[in-house]
């Protein structure tokens, strides 16, 4: 096992009615001005626009709003925050909705103590020092961004999609009522499904294979429920337990928890976020559904057994199968899975041509200047054989 | 899926030479006088004493030392603790130690603010409302003191041992190096594994049946990893891998993560903490060992599904197998495996005669005046029963 710091500052909320929390806790922290910060009309039409303007109105809370966050959050509204908020002198930013808000609520928060472009945290060039506190209620189990130190912008200038790490970029506190996400479509259920678990399955199986039964058997069982719960709540969208389970464990994939001594990369994840950049219409969950099966197939062929073990622990395959074949059957069920809960699994699908692979490919590599080496080294050039793989 | 709270603040330095952390974080969080308190000549033996008193003198951190914690910690030697923090004014209690050590350190660091005694916070009688930061380097994997809420001290005055719960408990950091942990004598690594196992079955062999596939997953993954490594670390004390995991599970199983959505009580842990108050001699984890079966015998009969769940899930039994049997099953495997152990399973061994059970019911009940309603009614006739239960 290796050594990791766990760090899960976030006070979670969970359950029904956990968002009449939302004014007291902002008055026990003291702030004096929230940025109230949320998407476009969903919040709108389960009520919790009105709930948070009555909420913080009856606090006598401080508040300004920007609203308009779309799928794979932009610089340019990022930009907007940061300016408002600096005008504004607000002190909190409270983020209403799934990842996408959640992550522009992180950007702006760095962006609030820079005069350059935050940016440039995503890019690497520069480390974020300082960070506004930001609360979350969350609307969608997904992106896991309510604990994660995880933020993803999408700079619509340079159509280039990054995510950087920071410990602070993990919220003060999230509000999650898994209620809030029973008007979630099937299709984007279905997304939240697929990334929920990739967070797992890409600190899971890795190049690493140390001995680690604990975060193992605490990994492959997260997988194992959203598994069993996700099915249920794609058919009945208004069942709280299988709602519930997906959106804690959404919070638990992404947190660390399912990697602790254990060193990973998440090279799909780099992957999509060259499709999706390229792409906006795909959502990453979709993106993630299509390019997982032919990258696990390449990684199995030459490491069967994490493959295998999602098998045996995960979907019950019987532990008298070989591992090759495990391994093989895990990523047919896995595949299957996400047909199943109507997710695309070509590229075909989705109306990604062959002429346009070469630019995913450089977007991942940014222009052939980076590698990821894990199971597998991957390259500019395996990069565009994974890609090709995704068409049947 | 109950509602639930999930504070987990305490950040984890875990791994090889993660004490070295300790003067530099010390430093960044600005603390100004340190208590470093600690047991009796364990850590001496380890080099500890000598590391953490150079690293302290090595950044310049002024500190007072106070040692000789016992395992059940002692209420006499909080309120010497608590005496010499105010008269000291320190702002900051470094406990190094395992969870005597560490729950020490957080009554004093209650009673600190208090000019009554810390011991009505166990009582109940007050509530805390303020605490001194406390930060731990661990040296056994048993309590889980290091990330919970719990604060379990003998009154020795009254010959009581009684444990309170408060978010105010949660350290502010641990440091977790397992070679730490190589030293602990076989009996000692056994009681460990025990309340480590504990800690999360009180929380899953709950009287609340709701469907929470998650946390069952979460818990009983916990459990299998305990069981495979508790074995090897027993008969191979340097293996480091063994050792870490025993380690990080005795945090995880009490830090909440195994009981999110569903409510429990500890009825066992509070019974034991009724034995081990009155027979100072018998550790606390081998009295659960003690206890548990005949409890789990009860309470199976009443309702098996949970302890069937566990012969599922943790020990590999067949889907095959009934409920019912399962459940008798696992609960034998578990009392087979504590045996292998080498811990005690009936209060013969540990010569506590059927004369004295009487006064451990009256503890247990606080003179007939609590019982706890779990899967069945713990009152004083039905303690009396399990202690009866509990002679071969």
């Amino acid at each position: 096992m290796n050594n990791f710091i766990f760090n899960t500052p976030t006070k979670v909320y969970f359950g029904k009615d956990s968002e009449k929390n939302l004014g007291k806790l902002i008055k026990e922290y003291g702030f004096k001005k929230v940025l109230f910060h949320y998407g476009k009309n969903s919040i709108k039409k389960i009520g919790l626009y009105d709930f948070v303007i009555k909420e913080l109105n009856d606090n006598e809370i401080d508040f300004i709003e920007l609203g308009g966050v779309e799928a794979n959050p932009k610089l340019s509204l990022v930009e907007q925050g940061v300016a408002l908020a600096k005008k504004e002198q607000i002190d909190f930013i409270l983020a209403v909705g799934g990842g996408s808000v959640i992550d522009s609520a992180k950007s702006i928060a760095k962006g609030y103590y820079t005069d350059e472009s935050p940016w440039l945290f995503n890019t690497g060039e520069r480390k974020a020092e300082k960070s506004l506190p930001v609360g979350v209620i969350l609307t969608i189990a997904a992106a896991g961004s309510e604990m994660s130190n995880s933020c993803v912008i999408t700079n619509d200038y340079l159509n280039d999609k990054r995510g950087f790490s920071s410990e602070l970029n993990r919220p003060l506190f999230a509000i999650c009522n898994p209620e809030f996400t029973y008007s979630v479509s099937k299709y984007q259920t279905a997304c939240g499904i697929v990334d929920i678990m990739m967070h797992t399955l890409e600190r899971v199986l890795s190049y690493d294979n140390g001995y680690n039964p604990l975060t193992d058997n605490l990994a492959f069982g997260l997988i194992k429920a959203v598994l069993e719960t996700g099915k249920t709540a794609y058919m009945n969208p208004t069942d709280y337990d299988a709602r519930a389970t997906l959106m804690w464990a959404s919070s638990l994939s992404h947190n660390g928890l399912t990697a602790c001594g254990r060193d990973y990369i998440m090279p799909v994840h780099q992957m999509e976020h060259a499709l999706s950049g390229i792409y906006d219409s795909i959502s990453h969950g979709a993106g993630l559904a299509i390019l997982w099966p032919s990258w696990a197939a390449k990684a199995a062929s030459i490491n069967p057994l994490p493959f295998a073990k999602l098998g045996y622990y995960s979907f019950g395959i019987s532990k008298n199968m070989s591992i090759e074949d495990a391994s093989k059957t895990a990523i047919q069920m896995m595949k299957n899975y996400f047909k199943e809960i109507g997710m695309p699994t070509t590229l075909t699908e989705v109306n990604v041509t062959k002429e346009s692979l070469e630019e995913i490919a450089n977007l991942y590599t940014f222009n052939r200047t980076r590698t990821i080496d894990d199971i597998f080294l991957l390259d500019y050039d395996s990069c565009l054989e994974i890609l090709n793989d995704c068409y049947e």
